[in-house]
C-alpha cells in the first residue's frame, strides 16, 4: 500500500524497542524453540520442542506456504487445507455465470473431479533453512558503505538464490532477520500442479464479508481444500492427467473435538511483516502522519471512484475489488490510529529506548560496541522521512493503472539489456511468468474514466506541495508549475488516455519484448511518460539504495544492542515477521474489547443464524444450513457447555497477514482449526502486542466437520483425513 | 409520538396474551405484594412485603412523582434525588450564557443558594390510592354502549377528580388498569415550591449523550437533586423566601457500597406505559406497519429540517431538541423492529391466544362468560386500523407548530362555552396553567421556513392516498384534489405563514380569551384553518369515542378471561404500566447482547476515561475528573473486584419510561442507585419482556458519592444524607 521507496525504507526494518516479551507474544523461528522450551511446556506443549525444529518431520513438514498464505497437509495424499480467502482466486477462476462455485461452493467427490487451481498457484514445501549471514554480509569488506553495501548484499543474495534454484522444482529466497543482522536461505520444493478439492459456498466461507472483517463476534467458515500433485517420479511437474497426489513426509491429524477455553494452541505459518522493533521516531511519524494521511488518501480515492463510476455501472464492477482493498486498509489504519491514541505504545518505546541507552552507557565496552548506533539510526530515519509527503502522494498516483504499467514495461526493457544475474529483482527471467500475469490482469480492473479522475484528483493535491518538494521531472511532463491549471491537466490526461494503446492486453505483452530504442521512438503518451521519468527515477532509486545500504549496517548494530540488552535481562528475542516460517503459541481466551463488555472465546451456530439476512451479499445463508441450525441437527459436534456447535474461537496467538490459512495445533500437534483473522483491537499488533487486546480468530474443527458432513456433502474428504477425538 | 386518535385507541389498551410471567418480569401494584411475597423473599427482599403496601410509611412514602419522572426523598429535609435528565429543564432554566449551569454543573452550599426550579415543576407525594371501579363503571347501566359508555366513564372520572381536588394542594387522577377492568383514584399532595440543589456538569450527568442513549457499556452520572419546600404550616405554597423544607414521612438511607453482582434490587416508581397484553393482530400491525412507517416519517422529518435549517443557523438551533426527539424515537422504533424480527413474540402471542381460547371453550360456564370477547376485540381492533394510514401521516403533519396551536386555541374557545365540569379534559380550568405554558413555549422551537418545508413534504405524501382514504375537509382547505399541485400548496403555505399572527406569543395568549365568534370572524389564515376543520374533527372524535367506549367494555372482558386463565395456572397477573406507582424486583446481572459477547454488570471509571474525547459535546470530561481517574484517586469507593469505582450497572428489572429517576433499593430498602435507562435490546420491553435481554441501567451509589466528594464539591449534600455501609 505504501510507495515502494517508503516500503523499502521501512522494510529493511527492525530496530530495538519492543517492550519486554509477554507470554503469548512472539513469532519464533524453529531453531529458537529449544531456547523457549520451558515456556512452551509450561503453556501446554506436549510435543518435544526439539522435534519441532526439524523441518523434515512432523509437524513442521506438514506446514506449507502458498506464497502469501499458509496451508498444511491433512492427509498422506497431498490434501491441503487453507483459508477460503486464500483459495478465493482459484474458486473464482473455476466459476462461470452458469456454474458459480464462489456462490454455490464446490466438492470433488473423487480425484478426477478436482479442478486446476488458478494459474500460478503453488504449494511450497520448505526443505531447508540455512543461516547464510556469513555469505551475505560476512564477505563484504568493512570499507563498503551505502549504495555499494546495498549492491553487495543484493549480489550475494542473487548468487545464493541462483545456486540454490537448481531447477524450476525449487524456489529459494534469502530472508533478512533483525533488520539485516542475520540472513537465512530458505529452499522450498515448488509444486505447480495444484487442484481445488473443496470450497464451501461464500455464504459460509466468506460469511460476514467486509462488515465482519477484523471483527468479533465472528461466524466464518474460512476454509478450502487443495491437493498437491506431482509426476509419477514424485517430482513437481506441470499439470498433467498422469500426475499423482504428492506424498508429504508428514500430515496433521484432525482433532474432532477442537479446543476448549484456556487450551494450549499454537500456529505454525508464514507471517508477513511486523514492526515491533521500530524506534520512537518511526512510530511517531507512522501514527501521527503516515497512517492518518494514507487513510485520508484512501477515503478520497474511494470517493473519486464512487463518483466517477456509479453503483451498478460496468466501470464500478471493475473497481469493486480495488474499492474493497482501499476500504479494508482505511479501516485498518483507522483501527491503528484509534489504538495508538488510546494506548501508551509511544511512551513505552521512548522509555525502552532510554533504558537501552542507559544500559549501553553504563559500560565502556558496550559504549564502544553500540555507542553510535542509536544516533546514527535516528539520523537515517530522519533522512528517510524528508520527502515522504511527495513520496506518499506519488505512491497513490502510481496506483493508477497506466502509470505503473508503462514504468514497469520500460524498466523491463532497460533491465533486459543486462545479463540475467545482474538485473533488478522482479525483472529476472525467474520473474517473467508473474510479470506477464500482471500485465494480463490489467483490464479486469481498469476504466479510463476512473483512472483519469483519480489522477486529476491526486495530481491537483500533489501540485500544492512547494516546488522544492516536488519531483521536477514529473512536473515537467504534466506541465505543473507555479499556478496549477486543473483544466490543462484534465485536457492532457484526456489526450493521453485517448491516444495510448497500453489499455490493450496484446499491446502490453508486445512491449515486454521491445528494446529501449523502441520505447524512445514510441508515440504512445504513456510510453513517453515512462521514458521521461526513467533517468530521474533511477537517481531517486540510487538515493534510496544509498540510504538502504546505510540502514542495512546501522539497524543490525542496533538490533545487536537490543538483543544483548534483552538477553542481559533473560528475555529471549524473536525477530520481526518477514514471511519466513514461525511458531506462535498461547491459549484459547476471550478478552474485553471495552469496559463493560467481554468477548467470549466461542461463537455458535445460533449466532450465525441470528446474523442471517435473506438475500444480503454478506449475511445470506442457504436453506440447508438454516434448517439444520433451527433443528439443532448438531450430530456429533455439539459442545455441551455451549449447547451448540462452536463456530469460531479466540486465542492469544501472535499472528499477522501471511498467517492466513495457518493450521492451529493443540499441544499434541493435532489440527484444531485454521487461523484466519485478528480482532479489530489487535490490528495495531503489527507494531505492538497487547496481551489484553491481541486476539487471533480461528475457525473451529467441529464447525468444519459439521459443515462438511451435514451441509456441503463432503464426507469423502472427512473420510480421507485422520480424525481423532 | 403517535396521533392522538391512535394513541387513545391503543391506550384504552390491554388485552390478554403476555407469555407466562418470568422471574424479574412484572410491574406490580403495591396491593399485589402480598400475593407475590414468597417470590419477593426468595429473590432477596428482607423488608416485610406488607409494609411496602402502605403508602404512608417507609419505603413507599419516600417515593415521589415529578410528573413524567420518578424521584425519592433522601433526607428528612425534603431533599429529592432524580435523574439529571429529569431535572434538565430546571438546570437549563437557571442557565445563562455567563453562567451555564448545564455545562458547569451547580451545587448549592446552603439552603439560601438553592434555585427555583423551572415554572410548573412539582413534587407529587402520593397520599392515597383507592379502587374506584364501582364508582366509574359500576354505576353505568348495562344498556349504555359505545360513545355513551365512554362519556359516562369520562363524567364519572371528572366527578371523582373534582371531589378529590379540594384545593390546588392536591392533584387527583383516575387510572384505568387492565384496559378498564379496574379503576383507581390516586390522590397526591402537590408541592409547588421546588428548588434545584445540585446537578453535576452535563459532561457527567449526560455523559455519552445521544450516542450512548439506550446503549451499554454506559458511564453516565445521571443524577440531580431538588428540594421540596412548603409554607410554615407544612402546606404546599407558591415560592416564598419564608417557605421551609418539606418534612416527608419517610426517606431512604443511602448504602455507600452500592450493589454487587447478583444482588437483589428493586425499583419503585411510576412507569409510563406498556403493551404487554395486546392481541396478535395489534402486535402484527404495530411492528409490521406502524413502527416501520413512523420510523420512516421521522427520518424524513429529520432530513427536511436539516436541509431547511443548515447546521449552525439560528433556525437549526431552535430545532435541535425537536431533532433529538425525532432521532431518539427513530432509533427506538428501529430497535423494536430489529428485536421483533429476531424474536418470536408474535408466535408466542398467537399461541397464548389459542391456548386461552381453548381454555375458554373447554367449559360451558367460561364460554358463556368470555366466549364472545376475543371475536369482538378482534373486530374492534380491525376497525381502529381502518384509517391508520391517513391518521398517522396527519399526526406528523399535526406536529408542525401552527396547525396544533390554532386547533387547540379554537377548541378552547368552544369548550369554554360549557360549564367547567363538562369540558374536555385538557381544557378545564385546572389545565389552564399548563395550556398557557405551552402557548408561551412555541417560539423557542419554531421557524416559519422549517414549518412550511415539513408541511409541504408531508402533505405531498398525504395527497398520494386515495381520495376515499383522505380527509375531505383537510383537502378542501389546502386545495388538494385529483392532481396534487406542489407549487400551489407551497404558495398557499407561504401566504398563510406570511399573514398569520399566531407566531407571536402575545397574539396566541390573547386568543385564549376570545369567543368562537371572534375566531369565525378572524382573517388569520391559521385561525381560519382551525375553524374550517373543527366540525369534521369533532365528527371523527365522536367516532373515536364510540370505538373507545366499545373497547372500554370489550377489553376488560378479555382481561377478565386472561386473568382467570392465568390464575388457573397459578400465575399472578400484573397490569400494564399506566403511570401509577409500581414495584419491579430482580437482580444485578449482565447479559449477552450477541453470540460471542457478554455485557458485564458493571462499568468503571477507567471505561469513562477511555471514552473521553476532548471538546466533544458528548464525551468531554473536565480536567478534575480526568486527573482523579488517572491518579486512581478512588477514596473510599474503590471496589476490590473491579480495582476501580463502579460507575453504572445492569439489572433484570422491568422498567419503562416514567421510571426515570426511580430509586433502586436493595433488600433492606436502602438506596443503591438510580435507574435511568434500559439497554438497546430491551427497548421492545414495552411489548415483551425477554429475561435474557431485558436489562435496566442504573447509576451506582459509589460513583455518585465519589463524584460529589471528589469532583463536584458537594460534600454538604453527602453530609445531609444518611449513609450506611
Amino acid at each position: 500500500m505504501l510507495h515502494r521507496r517508503l516500503l523499502k525504507a521501512l522494510s529493511l526494518a527492525s530496530v530495538v524497542l519492543a517492550s519486554s516479551v509477554q507470554a503469548d507474544e512472539g513469532m519464533w523461528q524453529p531453531h529458537q524453540l529449544q531456547e523457549i522450551s520451558g515456556k512452551l511446556k509450561k503453556a501446554g506443549l506436549e510435543l518435544d520442542p526439539t522435534q519441532m525444529e526439524n523441518l523434515n518431520q512432523f509437524p513442521m513438514n506438514a506446514i506449507i506456504s502458498l506464497g502469501g498464505c499458509t496451508a498444511s497437509f491433512l492427509s498422506d495424499q497431498g490434501l491441503v487445507v487453507t483459508n477460503h480467502h486464500c483459495a478465493y482466486g482459484s474458486i473464482q477462476y473455476n466459476s462461470s455465470e452458469e456454474e458459480n462455485l464462489l456462490k454455490q461452493g464446490f466438492v470433488a467427490k473423487s480425484l478426477d473431479q478436482e479442478l486446476q487451481a488458478a494459474p500460478g498457484s503453488r504449494v511450497y514445501v520448505t526443505e531447508s533453512l540455512t543461516n547464510v549471514t556469513d555469505k551475505i554480509t560476512g564477505t563484504i569488506p568493512s570499507s563498503t558503505k551505502g549504495e555499494a553495501y546495498f549492491k553487495a548484499i543484493e549480489k550475494n543474495e542473487k548468487a545464493l538464490v541462483a545456486a540454490c534454484e537448481t531447477s524450476q522444482d525449487y524456489r529459494c529466497e534469502v530472508y533478512s532477520f533483525h533488520g539485516g543482522l542475520e540472513y537465512f536461505l530458505i529452499k522450498q520444493l515448488s509444486i505447480r500442479d495444484v487442484r481445488l478439492v473443496y470450497a464451501p459456498p461464500s455464504s459460509i466461507g466468506k460469511f460476514g464479508g467486509d462488515t465482519d472483517n477484523w471483527m468479533w463476534p465472528r461466524h466464518t467458515g474460512d476454509w478450502a481444500f487443495y491437493r498437491a500433485y506431482v509426476n509419477k517420479d514424485g517430482k513437481p511437474a506441470d499439470y498433467s492427467k498422469d500426475n499423482v497426489p504428492f506424498k508429504p513426509k508428514a500430515f496433521l491429524k484432525v482433532n474432532a473435538n477442537g479446543v476448549e477455553n484456556e487450551d494450549y494452541v499454537m500456529v505454525l505459518g508464514y507471517p508477513g511483516r511486523t514492526n515491533r522493533y521500530r524506534i520512537a521516531q518511526e512510530v511517531e511519524n507512522q501514527f501521527n502522519w503516515v497512517y492518518p494521511t494514507a487513510k485520508r488518501y484512501r477515503e478520497e480515492y474511494i470517493d473519486v471512484i464512487k463518483e466517477t463510476a456509479p453503483a451498478g455501472s460496468e466501470a464500478r464492477i471493475k473497481y469493486e475489488s480495488t474499492l474493497a482493498g482501499l476500504a479494508n486498509y482505511a479501516k485498518n489504519y483507522g483501527s491503528m490510529i484509534e489504538s495508538f491514541n488510546k494506548g501508551d505504545m509511544l511512551a513505552r518505546k521512548q522509555k525502552e529506548l532510554k533504558d537501552l541507552q542507559a544500559w549501553i552507557n553504563s559500560s565502556k565496552a558496550r559504549q564502544e560496541k553500540y555507542g553510535k548506533a542509536l544516533t546514527e539510526l535516528n539520523e537515517l530515519v530522519a533522512q528517510g522521512q524528508v520527502n515522504q509527503e511527495r513520496d506518499l502522494i506519488l505512491a497513490y498516483i502510481g496506483r493508477t493503472n497506466l502509470i505503473g504499467v508503462s514504468k514497469r514495461l520500460y524498466r523491463l526493457a532497460n533491465e533486459r539489456q543486462k545479463p540475467d544475474a545482474e538485473r533488478k529483482q522482479g525483472y529476472q527471467d525467474r520473474d517473467m511468468n508473474r510479470f506477464k500475469q500482471g500485465m494480463k490482469r490489467v483490464n479486469r480492473r481498469y476504466d479510463a474514466g476512473v483512472d483519469k479522475a483519480v489522477l486529476n484528483h491526486f495530481i491537483a493535491q500533489y501540485a500544492q506541495l512547494p516546488a522544492t518538494e516536488r519531483n521536477a521531472t514529473f512536473d515537467k511532463f504534466f506541465g505543473i508549475d507555479k499556478t496549477f491549471d486543473a483544466k490543462k491537466l484534465a485536457a492532457k490526461l484526456d489526450q493521453m488516455h485517448k491516444d495510448t494503446e497500453l489499455d490493450q492486453e496484446a499491446v502490453r505483452l508486445a512491449w515486454m519484448d521491445k528494446s529501449v530504442e523502441d520505447f524512445k521512438n514510441s508515440n504512445d503518451p504513456y510510453i513517453q511518460f515512462a521514458v521521461s521519468q526513467y533517468e530521474n527515477d533511477r537517481k531517486l532509486e540510487k538515493q534510496d539504495d544509498e540510504l538502504f545500504g546505510k540502514l542495512a549496517q546501522v539497524r543490525p548494530a542496533f538490533m545487536s544492542a537490543m538483543i544483548a540488552y534483552k538477553k542481559s535481562k533473560g528475555e529471549p528475542v524473536y525477530a520481526d515477521a518477514n514471511s519466513s516460517l514461525r511458531i506462535t503459541y498461547g491459549n484459547v481466551k476471550g478478552y474485553s474489547p471495552q469496559d463493560g463488555l467481554t468477548a467470549t472465546p466461542f461463537t455458535t451456530l445460533e449466532g450465525m443464524l441470528a446474523k442471517y439476512v435473506a438475500g444480503d451479499d454478506e449475511f445470506d445463508l442457504f436453506e440447508n444450513i438454516r434448517t439444520a441450525i433451527a433443528n439443532k441437527d448438531y450430530g456429533n459436534y455439539r459442545r455441551e457447555s455451549l449447547n451448540s456447535v462452536p463456530v469460531n474461537y479466540l486465542s492469544t496467538l501472535d499472528i499477522t497477514g501471511g498467517n492466513s490459512g495457518s493450521p492451529t495445533l493443540n499441544g499434541k500437534g493435532e489440527f484444531v482449526g485454521l487461523v484466519f483473522d485478528g480482532v479489530y483491537e489487535s490490528i495495531i499488533g503489527d507494531w505492538d502486542y497487547n496481551p489484553k487486546l491481541n486476539r487471533a480468530i480461528h475457525t473451529s474443527v467441529p464447525f468444519m466437520l459439521w459443515t462438511m458432513e451435514k451441509i456441503d456433502g463432503a464426507q469423502n474428504i472427512v473420510d480421507e483425513m485422520t480424525i481423532v477425538k
